[in-house]
């Protein structure tokens, strides 16, 4: 699957599985995320999150490679896809890119047009996509 | 979220996101995954694979510290739930093991039933179970 269908699958998909290198091993958790040419964004929003969801942010900071996977689950094996990006993530700190992430982010996810996140904005670079599909490997 | 709650709900979800410590970085692959009390079973099947999917046999046996994410996503954000698992894997070698845990996948998955996997089974010896909730962070 080449980098540009991985992209389109990966950005048709509402959530995400973002890993990152904690000290004791790796952490996973659910994001929601927006898709920029080869850059994701993804914000912690105001609810209240525990020391674990967290746990993200302090990761990042000691090592910025992650792992973001897109997949779609069906009973139907032959229908089924993943996309994986693999990047290196950073904090938006630019008040004009962190709009423009959010603006991505309400334009996806009518939650956020509500109420737009108050959080970090995680901005992740990606260097690799790759991705596999039942229908592919079939063919 | 006690353990209970999230080992059943981690349980009643038919796929999961398994998260491995590569040498450049977390490494991450959607699986089908059965859950045996504290353990869980995952199965390498017998399609083609690309080396990118084998990669978290090589992790696991560098480093068998994972993290394995079930979760549910709706539009209705007040629905959301996720479960992490973190734990200990590795491949079983025993046979009657292996019967075990390939039991388990094909009750759980009719794909399984119509050909079982033919692969490696990996044990993942779950260490800490936790999860959110909206509807219990709401309550």
């Amino acid at each position: 699957m080449d980098a540009a269908t991985c992209r389109r699958l990966f950005a048709s998909s509402l959530r995400a599985a973002l890993a990152t290198s904690g000290l004791r091993g790796p952490h996973i958790v659910p994001i929601v995320f927006a898709v920029d040419e080869n850059r994701l964004y993804t914000a912690i929003d105001q609810k209240p999150k525990t020391t674990n969801r967290l746990q993200r942010l302090k990761n990042i900071e000691r090592d910025p490679a992650v792992a973001v996977l897109a997949d779609r689950y069906a009973d139907d094996w032959a229908s089924l896809w993943w996309v994986r990006a693999d990047g290196v993530a950073s904090t938006v700190t630019d008040s004009e890119t962190r709009a423009h992430g959010l603006d991505l982010l309400a334009a996806k996810y009518p939650a956020y047009r509500d109420q737009r996140p108050h959080g970090a904005l995680i901005a992740i670079d990606v260097t690799s996509w790759k991705g596999w599909s039942a229908a592919g490997a079939a063919s």
